[in-house]
């Protein structure tokens, strides 16, 4: 298990789907920054499951505590730790699995390499696990926010074969919210909507892009070789449960182009140089250009399902699967915050790993 | 910089296209493996440019030595150093640079950020930096091959808008080798050799897509939450030169699958369980479930070109840029050893990471 | 700040003197090993202040809670969340510090540090922050002795020049526990009991010595060059609030002594060999050699006194302190239980990380 | 295994005895800074062994060359690769080890970890390992000295009993080198050149102890709670092949203090607050309070000795060993440069890291 990630701003999470609560200790915070479970709070709602027919029916409160790190509203530099106790615990829905590893889910491989796993199915792979993450990274984002002014909006570009038309200079997260589906593209996310509705209804799941922008982010960021912010961002989307790919600017569409094409000239602006394109998405050799940064992450429909599922138990025996409970049918608009969180705890990251190097004068 | 990766096997490169030379240390490869430099010497002929028409021109020997971590033909566990000198040195190729930062390159990053840079233009950003991973990969990959039978077998899958047709099951790296694309479909890499020769006398550039396999990784490797095996793929893929995207099994199709359809049901082999279908590339909640591992990486086409560009010099002026030297116009064939390498480089430390939980008894 | 330790058994703390609590998250703890919070509260108990007259009359309950990774008595192999929350909070005691930086303390190098420090004076350097690393020293202790029969034994050995003649091949924690100086030896136990409470009338605070010895350790753990276990039980132990000095084996008595003596000559034992002698005190090359681990930490006298002393305040301004509340005179009975939990927090990452080579076979 | 050390200033060793050559790769030192081999290789002459009759008439060259990093004369902020070739090869001298293991070296230990050991005996475990960390140490402290002033002299202050009365406050490189023994009194310098002739005489080996002052070191340096300053200074000491012991400030002594007489009181002084006494060693809560840094480190006497000693081979079949060869009667002298640059290693890492939070404002 290796539930730590960042090098000077560093996050440790917590918890499984059953225990007392989730949570992560945020470490290396900068000190002096108003703090306060409201700037945390609105992530975490937005990630909750029931906030419409088109999630889980599931009603949970997840309510957080800042449990230190804060002393009269401002952040002490030292560790911040973050809790949300766990409520709905429904172990019968689950008693299933103890015998019969669902497919596509994690209930083999956790079983295989720990021997053990909690008994709600899930465990650590659960999407409760990423509470810590969205709570860590609401903190991140305000850091950001208020010494750097960066932005980070994440949205839902594309349902299944459903593709959002929308402008990723103007997208704001007011927009974002509009409605339920998280889809800025009114047209797109009515579309959306009736897809989920019907494979909800066929007690089936379906995946979909969560795209992302972040603003306003400096020149420099970034540590090549290994840690470059592509790379970064790429190990924290894909560390995000159900996600299968990952791309930046031009992406796989990139590897059609002509270098001619592909090329992002280099303009003069104000204060300096930018790029008539963002085929490069705001990185060039790992490293910020000033730009703004754009991505996409692709999330594969949810495993668990209400269909029939031929599949075997443990022992190798044919069953037939059923899964009982409620479910998410579609996850991306409640991945929308998390893909947000993962993002500020990286760009956090490199912005105090990069500080260290420009102040440097010989 | 970061240039250190992995946690157990450990691997720290260093060098720039015109110092001394590039190399490696890797540290954590188990003791009493045989080792010697024709272990490694065909990987970086591999990587090597002026293998063909295909790439660039330049001829370059690099040649491996070992400096420490094995005597007697045998690792001591101990690092083990890595040394490829540099011979082709040409500033006059680069003169240029020093006024105008190239497009799509990190000449302004890398300027922005150190305030200084490689008078070689790219120095750490050059695909010359790769001969340390490359290296450190070949051993990391014997590791594997000898330790636990796994086998790592990259191809060319895609140039421009060419793609091919490959069975990864059937795939090796003698069929890959079969042509100068490195594309195992024969009738593709004759196209795509036609389009990248008439890419070349455009003085030009094109991308592509890198395909890998990793095979008989036992199931149990990767360490949730975030160095989920996807997620260190993913960081190691996007760190490699000139990358855009990442993605595993089903990856960015997936997320227009229904669950339904996604789900890779179990069924009964050989000494446990494996599943139908592998849409999940071999990796379930961030840990090997025993199929192979398959994802793909997209290369956008070279920044560095020979035909004109509008661009601006580091003062803002208007200038057109026309890169002279010798430079690749598709590196897909050149990639795939370091994909390889980087492969192996992940699944080596988690193999070594995983051992430490599985050997525990109470 | 940097509030995370260990590669594989990696702790990480969180809490100052007067936010809501205190605690720690332990990833890497091996899966299916019984643990409950009566394993870990013993512990907490022995560190708890008011345990005797010796030590401050402050009365904490100290009660520990396991978040996560545990579930129906058994560890998940997931990371371990473990709280404790604060009570006693009475900020009037320390008004006073808010002007005037307490000699010795680190009131001051963390307002230079960070700009801001906690109102409860120490914040992080309290002594209250040791409670999380004594709750995770719990849980890797009981892994090391469940798995590998390891004992780990400190004591006090020495109060200001009180020393005490202990055989550390008989010391048991029972022997330990025996009185409340914690020191094995009645009759110094009696004097040092004498002066702390001649001291504590005085208003003054006294240093002393904690010895701990470490049996069953198996040959082999240990990785150098840079984590020679010495190392890293030296990094532990001087990270321990108060501490000045720490030594292995001979130690510093070493320094002075011939290598014909020193050496410890190899004997037959069963099952391989053993050493005639320890003044290597179980290391040789930073790894374990199979016998016992022997090392000493030397604690200052607590920096807050009642007694009078002349210094100035944050402005420079000549001052008279005299520390209200009420302060340990003598920390060393306390900080037993907090050294031996950073022996097994040691232990436990060497543990997990010699496995992955000692596996290996080519 | 583990030859990488520190978090932003990252440093990794390679080479045994009698490999080709050892050396390191530091990655994170800042760009722009004037370097050459002539910064670098005084450090290495001073570590040379052959410099005088006290130490091993080995005679060895110890060139460094520096493979990368650098351009111009200025580093660029990348990895900078230091290589120092071995010449010395008499496998002939080791011979009897490899049945063998000599009392406290290493060779039992590393046969235990990792079932093979280098011939030469040591490996990894001998004294011409720490020849990486003096290379790039001289690197750190030339960054330390040109950024922010600080100050590192090291000296020998005792030889088994032949204690040396030092004033840290006026002793310079330039005095500890006066004499071969690096002991600024000349009167005990004179008395422990004595002592070690007739000890090499008697081919036996004698310990001693190395002080060390940094001086100029701002005031927050250091990262609580795992990282103090004090904390990674212990590890980087101890993990200097035959150290047994590390003290701060007091250190042991302090053990025995009143509160009232260790407290080191705060004055008013130019641009702050300074402190009457410097008990503390500079260093407060594990972060540099602006006092000059003062830490002591104990060396045992050196394993390897001429004189007869009764032991057991691996086969446990007793042995009377006497080591061929030459061998350093005591280390002392060539550790100063060590100690300097474990230091340096240790400063430089703490200053890029205490960076990223003081330049935060809100």
């Amino acid at each position: 298990m290796s539930s730590t990630f960042g090098t000077l701003l560093k996050v440790s999470t917590f918890g499984e789907s059953h225990c007392k609560g989730v949570g992560a200790v945020l470490d290396g915070c900068p000190p002096g920054m108003r703090l306060s479970e409201a700037d945390i709070q609105p992530q975490l709602d937005r990630r909750r499951p029931g906030q419409s027919k088109l999630t889980t029916d599931r009603q949970e409160a997840d309510r957080v505590t800042i449990f230190s790190g804060v002393e009269n509203g401002l952040t002490l530099g030292t560790p911040i730790g973050l809790f949300v106790p766990n409520k709905d615990q429904r172990p019968g829905d689950y008693r299933e699995m103890s015998k019969i590893p669902r497919p596509s889910h994690a209930d083999f491989t956790y079983q295989m390499k720990y021997g053990i796993r909690a008994s709600s199915g899930g465990g650590r792979s659960s999407a409760r696990e990423t509470i810590g993450r969205v709570a860590a990274g609401a903190v991140a984002e305000k850091m950001l926010r208020e010494r750097f002014g960066v932005e980070i909006v994440a949205w839902v570009s594309a349902v299944s074969d459903i593709a959002a038309d929308v402008d990723e200079n103007l997208v704001t997260r007011q927009r974002v919210d509009g409605n339920p589906m998280r889809c800025p593209s009114t047209a797109a996310a009515e579309k959306m909507q009736t897809l989920v509705a019907r494979v909800k209804e066929e007690k089936d799941s379906v995946g979909g892009i969560v795209s992302c922008v972040c603003r306003h982010v400096p020149a420099g960021w970034g540590e090549p070789v290994f840690d470059k912010l592509e790379a970064k961002l790429a190990q924290a989307m894909l560390s995000i449960p159900a996600t299968k790919g990952f791309e930046i600017g031009s992406g796989f569409a990139g590897s059609r182009m002509r270098g001619s094409v592909h090329n992002d000239p280099f303009v003069a602006v104000e204060g300096g140089l930018g790029t008539r394109t963002n085929n490069s998405g705001g990185i060039q050799g790992g490293i910020s250009n000033g730009a703004q940064i754009v991505f996409r992450v692709a999330f594969k429909p949810p495993a668990t399902i209400g269909l029939a599922q031929e599949t075997v138990d443990f022992e190798g025996q044919a069953v037939t699967l059923e899964a009982k409970g409620r479910h998410d049918p579609c996850v991306v608009p409640r991945a929308v915050p998390i893909v947000e969180a993962m993002a500020a705890l990286v760009l956090g990251d490199m912005a105090l790993r990069q500080k260290d190097r420009l102040k440097m004068k010989f």
